[in-house]
């Protein structure tokens, strides 16, 4: 009965004459309004779809060596109507970047939305994860996520914030809110918590259950270029970005925001690329933040307690007086940057340094991971 | 000595390395961070590139048929590098949509953001207008745009809309605002006016400027599936949308957001299928809206005063003296549906009716006439 029910909710759903998918499977979350395929299965396998009569090879590529949804790139095989498919073996739950391969030509996938990853537009799947309902639209208070404009005077530049606001924001006018600066990872951008992250839904659910302090979120594209600076990417943009955010975003966020001004209710933290600014430029600035996370950021260099990120180790006893929280996570699937985080955390531990790490079991360096790390630190800020 | 710098920027800001574009040139704003191409040159026209170095065939398509790029799809030329090159004739200023078929698949631009429209994610250009800067992000207070999730128990589903508020909304907590709710076309969704249609920019500019009263702007999408209803597109989707947007959307806007309530500061807008909806619904309920503007709203139907629109013209006095402005507004470019609305115009002028027309010279069924329209109707509204 709720193969014949969910079969008839796919027919209907669809805007296209395709023939009906796979019984107990539903169209991706990630797809555009009416777009039948692709569709996640029960037990995590996915179905794509991809329409072209005259091509010779359409292959299935996932974005990344270690994407959720297998190595690629995969084969696809066409049909007699010219519509190539596959289906893949059962994913690693959440969300995957993909493209199609058409003769090698890298394709979106029509039917999906499209998510900044990988310095460009991607298609992006999101497989459920049985259980999980932290990161979904559920019946509590929303925030907004206000889509912020404002001017950057270091690089004589309009910047775009997405500036996460709790549900309470608008009916306490008088009240002030902490506020978390998190920051996305290279070849994303100032959507990327948002659309691919979900963190606005993250906070809502953890700030409904009274698991979370609310908050303000900022979140703002970890690029900049400063008058006179080459604008290809390299170790001059954390700079820059770093220039950007003390003088320009923090002053306009706590201008126009009701924030409470102080690093005691301020934090950062980021992914990949954005946790290693997070760690370059909250550790050399104490002053500024009290609450420290980094998501997945790998170590490249060896640690030194008493000169690594600008000496902030070197008195470990000023160091957990001052800083309430340093927080590192990995995901076991990611191996090369779990293994170096770990050898951080364990540096710090070493040194006397107090310090969290939590690994997000089974995922790997993908939003699933950073997903699960927000959800577990965001509870203990402020 | 100009030509020198704007190479030397073009090639500072390419990742790839690529030729130097024609002096002169400047890559398009609608580009991905630091792609050089697509450009627009200083009489408007548009150079295009992609790499596709196994294609038999690479043509560029403007997305319809009276498209500001010209008439699709247009042959590109295989350079030595395997990079097909194209530059069109002098474009009508504005946004276009635009894709690559790549041996007649379609494919975006990967150094293009994507847009929400033919009911999936395309790339687009903005050629600027010489001398039009009302949709520009200039030195004036800002308003936010807020991303809003809200639940709708018409349809049993969570919502998304886009909500501006001006700059001082913020500042002025016990101020109410009149409401603009304003419509997308078909194909496209609540995103369209902000990011197409820099709605957001043209309300920042012309409350700065005293133009416009400040106003509260919601941008929804003008689709909804009732229960028990299909999917598909068609006629019962604007009456679901009218049940979605009078029962579950003004309500939940007038709880949420600090509106003056009542008719009177309360105006319906919207483009092409956003404006027939404005049309439908707006009309048979005059005592929800007092403010009408239909942007190239083809009309389909012979206009009879007596009885089109619910009959909401048979009293012509009572409605003059009830609705405050009824607008109507089309481009010059799109011959038919500009006919079709001055035949309009001119059945309501005939029947006594009061109502604007407004003509935008030389563009056609694109952004840049609505941005117009827009920058039009907001200053005559509350």
């Amino acid at each position: 009965m709720l193969r014949i029910f969910l079969s008839s909710l796919l027919l209907a759903a669809s805007c296209l004459a395709q023939p009906a998918a796979t019984p107990a499977s539903t169209p991706a979350s990630t797809n555009v309004r009416g777009a039948a395929f692709p569709v996640t299965h029960s037990d995590n396998r996915v179905t794509f779809r991809f329409k072209a009569p005259n091509a010779a090879k359409v292959q299935l590529q996932p974005g990344g060596d270690d994407n959720g949804l297998g190595k690629g790139p995969m084969e696809m095989t066409r049909g007699a109507d010219g519509v190539w498919s596959i289906t893949t073996p059962p994913a690693v739950p959440g969300f995957h970047y993909y493209w199609f391969l058409v003769d090698g030509v890298i394709v979106n996938d029509p039917a999906s939305e499209t998510f900044f990853g990988w310095g460009r537009q991607s298609s992006g799947i999101d497989v459920p994860e049985s259980g999980a309902d932290y990161y979904a639209a559920r019946d509590v208070p929303h925030g907004d996520t206000r889509i912020h404009w404002y001017f950057s005077k270091s690089t004589s530049a309009w910047r775009r914030a997405y500036v996460y606001t709790p549900a309470a924001y608008d009916a306490n006018p008088k009240k002030r809110y902490p506020v978390l600066y998190l920051q996305h990872g290279s070849g994303e951008d100032e959507r990327g918590w948002t659309v691919q992250g979900r963190a606005n839904f993250i906070l809502d659910n953890l700030i409904a259950a009274g698991k979370a302090k609310p908050m303000i979120v900022v979140m703002d594209q970890g690029y900049a270029v400063l008058p006179g600076q080459p604008a290809a990417p390299g170790p001059g943009q954390f700079t820059a970005f770093e220039t950007v955010l003390l003088n320009d975003i923090i002053p306009t966020i706590d201008h126009t925001f009701r924030t409470i001004a102080k690093r005691e209710s301020r934090a950062m933290a980021g992914l990949s690329m954005g946790g290693m600014q997070t760690l370059q430029i909250a550790l050399t600035h104490l002053d500024t933040f009290a609450w420290i996370g980094a998501f997945s950021a790998p170590q490249r260099n060896a640690f030194d307690p008493k000169t690594s990120f600008g000496g902030a180790f070197a008195d470990p006893a000023a160091f957990n007086k001052k800083i309430r929280l340093l927080w590192l996570g990995a995901g076991t699937g990611e191996q090369r940057i779990h293994d170096s985080v770990v050898v951080l955390h364990d540096a710090l531990d070493k040194a006397g340094i107090h310090n969290v790490f939590w690994a997000s079991q089974g995922t790997s360096h993908e939003w699933q991971t950073w997903r699960r790390h927000l959800n577990q630190f965001a509870p203990l800020l402020f």
